[in-house]
């Protein structure tokens, strides 16, 4: 008999056989934990293909495939080969298909060459894309054994987008069993780790891409986000990333559990090393109109005023307000210091900087916790009971709970429809507060206009040891909202000034937790990023303003 | 001991007090079906009060506010008459306060006079409001015995929209118990009926909405629509209206049940004589942003490019697809002469019509209907505990079910949230497969795009004797679509013409019922009305749309 072992072998084996020979490395030792010198060192790649994947600024890296500079097939082989590397040290990648991807750039090069115009806005751009997004002829397990040798027979809206726009899908990512883990380990894949320090959590659910692309695997790899998926591994793998509003960018055709679950969606977005790839992406995307191929999107065009901060006094007056912790953990030294730096470098470039007020974060959170437990306890198994694989209850090596959860996870009670309509009514409720709130503050900005945009931590920490990641208060604040929100990566820890602070008083036993978990050693190196955070369906001027703060923390950097 | 009852009894008692006596008419008799003469024939109105409401066109009556040359005071009072004869015929109305709203129109006067010029683009133009939007220092009971007495101290965002556009609040309409009822009864304000003949429905649950303007007693009035809530009552009564996708216009502030219910959001339209006040209500509302005031709002601003149908060949070359039926309950004969009318009128005018094919219909709204009843059947018996007011099971007279049902209701089973995502995810394939249909029209139409509108029927009937508006097909397929829609009346019932054709098969027993339900005589006077749809957030183009078809009836009548 078949056990689930047996076809998680296979599937690896598979896995392996489809990597070039010639592409495995000789990895370094498991102790070492910062991996990102392994593609310059390990010899595979030529230093044009270094140049390649070290440019990060994907605006440029466009400019080079649509003018035919560069070929979309060298550019193709260089991140694959790259993504290879980052698979060998940092498990990033589930599925592989090297000439599949090469013939596409040879498509897109064709077309250049006869046509004398590129494809699309994304020309020869390869893109990583989440194991979640269904390709034509691929399997999409999301990490279920049961869903091994299931090919798909159509492509997600978001692929056949891409394609439109000349891009190159070249690889897919690693997650977490079920999605619903801020950390990526799962029975057929195994874990994906930070690649700046191993012994740290890439984040999840779309950890995969958070580790590839800062491995410099990948120019831009697609996400998604219900509670922080995209923000967490971007911010723990040190990239930039867009976690746009919802309906914006075209979410049909994905597998994943939870399906019908419309009252807080999950949405897409771009993870990578430069906000020109956020901008670029994003406005790929929604100039194909995607309302023509995905019924439940928004009809709205790109929106050059909004990117220029035509409501935003034309950005030449922002205020932006801080928020030095949420009320219900205080973030660790690390991340503290990199809101008072961006506090330096804005207030350098004179732009104002106010506090976010107090609010009730946590009753605006676990009302969406609860109700998604409460359907996914029924959900969940059934991505496992043909195979008999067990459902993981921690994403802990160890195997068992590491002695606190926050979140509310199944098993547990099933929650009836009427009982979501009274927790969704919490949420409402304090959603309409929460406006209120961020409306009052336009008695204090001096602009006349509230606060254009919030600055918060995008956790509590800059990743955790693995299985530790119980905390998603600062993330799925802004799904609860509906923001537009993009993660800056600002610094790395530094365990000679992150010390640890002595405290005595805590807000509750979680956030004693997580402050007992601290050890500045056991971090060093791992990025530090921040959240900016506007409106909803703002994604065109948070891209804008998470620009204006990265040049300012750049400029601070320099000075 | 207080009993319901007494509640009642005194709440119609305040009622019939806000009623200034001298405007007290002698009603005509209890079998005079047609009572929408009794306005010009009672005597109460003046000449200038019969010219002022007579005026259809709320573009003409916006110009004659803004530029002064009518009072808001005049023009005020004019309605209020009106309105308060229409409530002696047919029973429109809830709250009632004369004095409140000319005391605004005064205001709107002054500011005029003082500045010189109109306080917004609804200037001085008073609206009528659905028994469900909060106005601070009003009782919104929306016909619930529990809520009488219970004052609000905020106003809707919507009531705070409207107010700041400069319009006059005026009256508050009456609704069925509960709100989900396409007619509208319940046990505080009793029945309203259609003006054009009291022994059928006047629809809902914007049921007093549809009568009052119905009976030329508002020029703007507000519904609200999660299954056909605004276009069936504006069907049944003859009137405009628009039910625009979901979270365009702000819905936050209203009273009702199942609040939370987030999957299929309820929205809100206006519902009034002239396309003009449907275009000026949608503009002036969305140009008041909105999203600033309600956090659910979609940033999306009123589009004039697409007004000008940029999206659809700038109107040049139009194609419109004729839905005969949706092959779950065939039309009545006058529905099906309305449809055979408005396909000679555009052909008349050059403009393509083409059949629209066909799609289980069913399978997309019995998902929605069935995961209302599953929460609803908690929800709402709670609205009653307290007073102890019957729960009503019909909307019929004989306080008795009619002898069939289709829309699944309360009192059943309680549904999980698990397996409401289930029903979900059903409805959610289904919308799929019917933007893969709309899209498949590009073959036939000859413009290069899908057909760009659908004319469908609003109901298989124009309107029901009381408790027999079984069927909601007609209307919920577009809440499951989210698709802008507008509703036109294009005719009336002629008993001579309309004649009742033998079938001897039916689609089904629900289709028999309807079927066997017709009797033209009963029907006499009815107005007939059509639905135009565009796609999801198209609601400055499915106006413009509607223009074009109601010019092109308007045409073939006066040919």
């Amino acid at each position: 008999m078949t056990t689930w072992q047996d076809l998680v072998a296979d599937k690896k084996q598979r896995q392996l056989t489809a990597i070039p020979k010639e592409w495995i490395i000789n990895t370094p030792p498991e102790d070492q934990l910062d991996v990102t010198d392994v593609p310059a060192s390990c010899g595979l790649l030529t230093p044009f293909e270094l140049e390649v994947t070290e440019l990060d600024d994907v605006g440029v890296l466009l400019a080079k495939l649509a003018s035919g500079e560069w070929s979309s097939v060298d550019v193709t082989r260089a991140y694959y080969k790259r993504a290879i590397i980052a698979q060998q040290v940092v498990n990033c990648l589930t599925e592989i298909f090297v000439e599949r991807a090469l013939q596409r750039a040879a498509e897109c090069d064709e077309y250049l060459k006869k046509n004398g115009k590129p494809m699309g806005p994304l020309h020869g751009l390869p893109i990583s894309i989440k194991d979640q997004f269904r390709m034509k002829g691929l399997e999409t397990t999301i990490g279920f054994v049961q869903l091994i040798g299931k090919y798909s027979d159509e492509d997600a809206v978001l692929v056949t987008t891409l394609y439109e726009a000349g891009a190159v899908p070249f690889v897919r990512t690693n997650i977490p069993q079920t999605l619903m883990w801020t950390e990526s380990y799962n029975n057929v894949f195994g874990r994906c780790v930070c690649p700046y320090n191993r012994a740290l959590a890439s984040g999840g659910s779309s950890g995969g891409e958070g580790a590839l692309v800062g491995m410099k695997g990948s120019p831009i790899g697609v996400g998604t986000d219900i509670a922080g998926s995209i923000r967490v591994p971007a911010a723990f793998c040190g990239i930039y990333a867009l976690r746009p509003s919802s309906h914006r960018f075209p979410y049909e055709g994905l597998e994943g559990p939870m399906q019908g679950q419309d009252a807080i969606p999950c949405v897409l977005g771009p993870m990578t090393r430069s906000l020109s790839g956020v901008k670029a992406f994003s406005k790929a995307v929604i100039d194909s109109k995607p309302w023509t191929k995905d019924p439940f999107m928004i009809r709205k065009d790109w929106d050059e005023d909004a990117y220029n901060l035509k409501e935003h006094g034309r950005g030449e007056n922002l205020c932006f307000a801080i928020m030095w912790n949420n009320g219900c953990v205080l973030p660790h030294p690390p991340v503290r210091r990199a809101l008072e730096e961006t506090k330096a470098a804005l207030q350098a470039k004179g732009i104002k900087v106010i506090d976010w007020p107090e609010f009730d974060y946590d009753a605006l959170c676990t009302p969406l916790l609860e109700s998604w437990a409460g359907g996914a306890t029924i959900d969940f198994p059934k991505y496992v009971e043909k195979s008999g694989e067990p459902l993981l209850d921690t994403m802990a090596p160890e195997g068992k709970s590491v002695g606190f959860e926050w979140l509310k996870r199944p098993p547990c009670e099933p929650v009836s429809l009427y009982d979501s309509w009274q927790l969704m009514k919490k949420k409402n409720d304090l959603r309409n507060e929460h406006l209120s709130l961020w409306n009052s503050t336009a008695s204090v900005t001096g602009t006349g206009r509230p606060v254009d945009a919030i600055v918060t931590p995008v956790a509590p920490y800059a990743s955790v040891p693995h299985g530790r990641n119980i905390d998603v208060s600062y993330t799925v604040t802004w799904n609860a909202l509906n923001c537009s929100t993009v993660i800056i990566p600002v610094s790395k820890v530094q365990p000679e000034i992150d010390v640890k602070q002595p405290r005595e008083k805590f807000l509750n036993p979680r956030d004693e937790f997580i402050h007992n978990l601290y050890d500045p050693d056991q971090w060093r190196n791992a990025p530090v990023s921040l959240q900016l955070v506007a409106g909803p369906y703002e994604e065109e001027a948070v891209i804008h303003m998470a620009e204006i703060v990265d040049d300012a923390f750049k400029s601070s950097k320099s000075n």
